[in-house]
């Protein structure tokens, strides 16, 4: 299924949603659940919440381990404890009908015969609306809780990475969807001839399949990813449906919107078929002065010691402590972790001359993503903007505290959006591919079979 | 939180679920859901059946493969697609209220900080209901689904079962109870005091912690084990809290009950802090004749291509094609698979001087474990012995077929445990743990505190 040619390009929305709140305060603010991170409640209203605005999908970031090489500064955020997002989902997919559910899982610390049956349990359980994230995961601690002794370089990671999703998408693809006939009558549960063993065997795995789950409504559960270093752009011009990146400006997001789209035809893929959706950290006031009032609020329940320890977790670990709080950032030595935002936040220090003071300010919020603060129309305008001068095909909303920010966006934006003609009223269908309008895998054997076919008539 | 010394001693039970019945045929019954393998709203009416009647737990085995060695067979089956058990569970989480949630997942194809992760996190989310039956798997299939070129030997898994679960405890005591104090006003979160770093380093798994999930409901979700081989027993006794079990005799339950509350002391653990619960296939009629007329009818619907391969898989790989059909059930040459089981089915046979056929038309329903037909009295008299003569604390039951053969458990057999005052007619407590008897562990970082604070007052 893809989008009818005459039907209008529709902005796409996730919300990202975090414990209390993207800002790293959040949780002191006055109206937050400040438990938010472990009740199940909460994530429930906030799911209801995207539902009822007709987002696309509901997004979770992931990482296996608490980062706490500084304890003290940890102790005052809301990061340290969470509900695992597989788990988290499959529940949520009982207090939901429509909304996509995305979990973030890396191929760094999981086997590929786990993750792709997880993900097609999941899709099974909500009718056909579950998403994975692909990450490699990009901290030391991670590593520590899985017997490594140092993190995997950033090549071998993709490397495994690349290798993991063959795995997956073949064992996606181990029954043909007809394959179960269940026949009471002559007892035959199912087709024999529709059931495919995988046999792979590479350099990271050998997996023999098949997967002991019917193929998904989705065929494959939808394909994420965030990478933004060179081998992740590549990566995710192979094999992701959607792409959720950090981009400051609309030149950066124009640029890198370009890079990707123009790699997928060497797949043989369509543009539309991997659609780019920028983070957003929306506050959103009334008037332009009481945006930035509410976020100035926000601010000011930043202690020091979570700010700049926030910076050394941005840059991949550096330790930023030697430094002048109010003197400027300096040149960073490369690290293993997460590349792409290392530069993302040299360019952004470099670019407004800020201090380390005030470039932890500046990303306690968004954390490198877009920061937009203003009235409901200023911030459709800055959407509408992006959307329709191919920065974007959609936004991932990052609300700075939960729910409050995201009830605010869901009741304000969204609406001035639909009025706009810029976004849906209702669902388009059933399953999170329908929605975002993206094509449903044919099973590889069945496309194999048509084009013996197809080669035996000529 | 342990049993009051003047409450009577009650049954435990578990239902066993598994797609549409435990009876290989069961989905070719009339009144049988033959797609319930993926649908949610089958087990979230089988949960709910379950809660109605008071059961202490739903159960779920697991496999991570097809077991396709005989593809002619497999296909006459239900047994080849469902639903992964965590995803499945986390959803049933919303749908119930009281009941416990018990998953099988397997030490031998998974990374402990994932484990105790996802079962903390269903902790969490269903208040305090979640169990984890740990096994280290048995197949060959499975092996080859997680890069292995053979199945790991007995022991070697055992040596890693036992480092896996140390690390898993480890891990749930990874914060204090009270770690969390989310003080607004003072912007402190947690108490860095209350975190606790594991640092493990053993032969198998080197794993820093601590766990990003909060202490969860129980402290620890309830192990499960039913591994019944020496090794099997031996690790049961240091850590488990209930003992899923295959018998066929009263002596046998007997002689294991024994054995087995006998090695308690050693680890410093009370009798009534593991609860053993042998599986029963009950087949319920209003007479005797009635309840063997609903088995035949079931049995009438095996395949012998499907009752012979069921004998391979019991077996642990072995190959029967080449014996006939009719004569006696050779002597087993020992594998590498589940030793237990191996020496069950050759105990049976040799018992009863059965044949191959006669064998497989036996464990066809029960797999090994008891198997009662009759009518709500009897059965309730035979639980009443084995667990009045100690061959029992409760029962995992194991429907023929589903929804139906657990609703007439609930509906008959439920009701005349009531009524002799052998079973609870309301839930004791909100967690599983409280609801099975069991004590709350007390975090291992507390208790060597207290235990310090102990030695400085003398």
């Amino acid at each position: 299924m893809s989008e009818s040619s005459e039907s209008k390009r529709q902005i796409r929305l996730g919300a990202f949603l975090m414990e209390t709140g993207h800002h790293i305060a959040a949780w002191r603010h006055p109206d937050a659940h400040a438990g938010g991170g472990l009740d199940f409640q909460h994530y429930a209203q906030l799911a209801q919440i995207a539902e009822r605005a007709k987002f696309d999908a509901i997004f979770f970031a992931d990482s296996v381990s608490v980062r706490d090489t500084n304890l003290p500064s940890l102790a005052r955020t809301a990061r340290a404890d969470h509900f695992e997002p597989l788990t988290l989902l499959s529940a949520l997919s009982v207090v939901t009908q429509n909304i996509g559910l995305i979990a973030t899982v890396s191929t760094t610390f999981n086997e590929p015969y786990n993750l792709a049956r997880k993900f097609a349990s999941l899709d099974h359980l909500s009718g056909g609306r579950s998403g994975w994230n692909l990450v490699t995961s990009s901290t030391e601690s991670e590593a520590l809780n899985f017997s490594f002794d140092r993190h995997p370089d950033h090549s071998e990671r993709y490397e495994r990475a690349k290798e993991f999703y063959d795995v997956v998408a073949g064992l996606w693809d181990s029954w043909e969807d007809d394959a179960f006939l269940r026949d009471k009558e002559s007892g035959v549960y199912f087709d024999q001839d529709k059931l495919h063993v995988l046999n792979h065997r590479g350099k990271h795995f050998k997996v023999r399949g098949p997967l002991n789950v019917a193929r998904s409504p989705q065929g494959w559960p939808v394909v994420v990813q965030a990478g933004a270093s060179e081998a992740g752009k590549e990566l995710a011009a192979q094999t992701a449906e959607v792409i959720f990146v950090a981009h400051q400006t609309l030149e950066e997001a124009q640029t890198f919107y370009r890079d990707i789209k123009s790699r997928l035809a060497r797949y043989g893929r369509q543009p539309e078929h991997l659609k780019i959706m920028p983070g957003i950290f929306p506050v959103i006031g009334k008037t332009q002065q009481e945006a930035r009032d509410k976020f100035d609020a926000l601010q000011e329940l930043i202690h020091p010691t979570v700010g700049l320890s926030l910076l050394t977790n941005m840059s991949g670990g550096i330790d930023l402590s030697k430094y002048p709080l109010d003197g400027p950032f300096p040149e960073l030595p490369e690290t293993n972790g997460g590349k792409s935002r290392q530069r993302l936040l040299l360019d952004l220090a470099r670019r407004e001359n800020l201090t380390i003071r005030d470039l932890y300010l500046r990303i306690a919020g968004a954390r490198g993503h877009q920061q937009v603060i203003g009235t409901p129309q200023s911030i459709a305008d800055q959407l509408q903007q992006w959307f329709e001068e191919e920065g974007a095909d959609g936004f991932n909303i990052m609300s700075p505290w939960l729910p409050g920010g995201l009830s605010e966006f869901a009741e304000l934006v969204v609406p001035e959006l639909q009025r706009r003609g810029l976004f849906r009223t209702e669902y388009e269908g059933r399953t999170l591919r329908e929605n975002l309008g993206l094509p449903r895998p044919v099973n590889r054997h069945v496309l194999a079979e048509r084009e013996q076919a197809a080669v035996a008539v000529r």
